[in-house]
């Protein structure tokens, strides 16, 4: 659930799952006794009733060369990309962003001018998403920016969707498209080793721009949030997207107990994603299911609500959950059922 | 408002009143508008309303070197701090912690059995303060350690207290002692350089265990919030006391437009705190003012209560509300008075 700018999906999902089944085991000691603690730890965010509705939060922690990369990544871009990483965890449960809090730790390397462009990203987010910045702290690092949102947000508890819930034959949802981001990381790699080597030469990105804008500044997509609510549909499992369609629907799977058909044809990409991936020698349908920083959404909804998703603008059924014993499968274009794999699925 | 052991009060203050300026200055470019809003940046934690119910949250960002030393802080020890520090700003605002989540950004510096040591002192407080750990998350550092987390409280609105609202000859309680936490700092720090010097030595803090606690296991000060309840005391103006008294009442002063009159006899303090400060050459007024890591509370009563106040323990009265044009003065034991300052209080 980090915004893994910096490293190719291998690199990135060989720790991501085996984290996750740390995170699980770690989990174990602490318990959680009190009544108004809804979701605790292992889904997007964390949800607690306060008389009858609920607040959804979650924190998001960016650091310097591990998260994001300064060499090519714009102070301003940084801070609307942090705000749509922390709201996204708020809307993969369903719920409508409202409030975040900001803490930014600078050393001397970084002066006023700055700050206020990371924060004027972050306004910008924020205002698009329309959410209040409640919180602001500043304080030192010894060298490397690190960056700490948390979002809040609030749902009625009828509304609330965890990544628990999906049952056979219901449709796997997504917003968006994919591979397109992930595109855009490996054009700003390239162009950083060719200006390592010759610092001279000036970055070709033409014609590149949706794919710099997909990895750069990705939008929070409270629109599909509430396009749901608008279209009565209450999804039966949701989580975001951050790391590929194949994590995510693996979370929903095992928290639901369940396996999926996901069929490769169906994975929304753009033209100029897939051709700029060839161009890259990059299998496209491994970026759409192993790349990330998407922060797209992933919902599943009851074949009942087939028609009314129709009216969902910028939403691609995907495929449908099946009994666990299925397990996850991928169905090529030409009909080969392939295990679906976030690598590193097992423990490193 | 961070956790600054490494600094000594001089070079801690300096920039932190400052940085209080340049916080309230950049604030300027994120408005409000969601009605749920209740307390925006400024305070010691935000606060939203649900339903009518106040759910107030703060997050903490702790960095290795900068936040704590490993050199003398058990990762133990640190977990509880990290706890309590954020904990604190929830009872700061009169409200009662319930959640918290953490975020850990490791090394492989640090392997798994280090991760459980800490989290087991996240726990262990988190059980003392009655608080569910509610999320969890762990991603990588280049090499420091970098300990982020979110303490979420609720308050019935009628309860919440924050640092404005004291009026003229209102007293100025606060909790527990203080000095102690910054004398137990002055001691690890000095052992550390005798042990640079000739690592056969061992520490010689026989007899001290109490500054040593104060400074490395502080406690969050849940029992006066209930005790404030439970004697229906509800004070006008309210803030935690990380960086020292002197700061705590400029900031309740200068949010309510008021001065004060604290009396330096009516300061708490311990006979070991006093004379350990006194083998090691420092003012002890001067540290209960301007030392830090107490993370216990001020808080302001109407006079009417107070009868009511002595009914609850471990506080003391050191000094009431003036009008503004008074300024801050500390009234000295042969009845001198002198400005108090956070060193810093202009912008460096």
């Amino acid at each position: 659930m980090n915004m893994n700018s910096m490293q190719t999906p291998e690199s990135e999902n060989t720790p991501q799952f085996g984290k996750y089944d740390l995170i699980a085991e770690l989990a174990q000691c602490f318990p959680n006794d009190n009544a108004s603690t809804v979701v605790g730890i292992g889904d997007d965010a964390s949800v607690m009733d306060t008389d009858g509705n609920h607040t959804v939060v979650s924190t998001k922690v960016f650091v310097e060369d591990i998260h994001f990369d300064l060499t090519y990544v714009p102070l301003k871009h940084l801070g609307y990309k942090v705000v749509t990483v922390a709201v996204s965890d708020i809307l993969g449960m369903n719920a409508i962003p409202t409030q975040l809090t900001v803490n930014v730790a600078v050393s001397n390397r970084f002066d006023l001018k700055a700050v206020n462009e990371l924060l004027s990203g972050i306004e910008a987010c924020c205002e698009t998403a329309h959410v209040d910045v409640v919180g602001l702290d500043l304080s030192t690092s010894r060298k490397d920016l690190i960056i700490t949102v948390t979002a809040i947000g609030e749902c009625e508890p009828a509304r609330l969707v965890t990544r628990k819930g999906a049952s056979d034959n219901e449709l796997i949802c997504v917003s968006g498209d994919f591979a397109a981001a992930y595109a855009g990381l490996l054009l700003l790699e390239r162009e950083k080793k060719v200006f390592e080597v010759n610092p001279s030469t000036q970055p070709d990105f033409s014609g590149k721009d949706y794919l710099l804008r997909r990895q750069l500044k990705p939008e929070p997509r409270l629109d599909i949030v509430e396009a749901l609510r608008r279209e009565d549909i209450l999804p039966t499992a949701m989580c975001v997207i951050p790391d590929g369609i194949a994590a995510a629907v693996m979370q929903i799977c095992r928290a639901s107990g369940k396996g999926c058909a996901v069929f490769e044809e169906k994975l929304p990409m753009t033209e100029l994603a897939f051709t700029t991936l060839k161009d890259l020698d990059i299998v496209h349908t491994v970026a759409a299911l192993n790349g990330g920083d998407d922060y797209e959404l992933m919902f599943v909804i009851k074949q009942a609500d087939f028609e009314k998703i129709k009216n969902v603008e910028n939403v691609s059924i995907i495929g449908y959950i099946k009994e666990q014993e299925a397990g996850y499968k991928l169905i090529t274009g030409d009909n080969v059922q392939v295990d679906i794999q976030a690598q590193g699925f097992k423990r490193a």
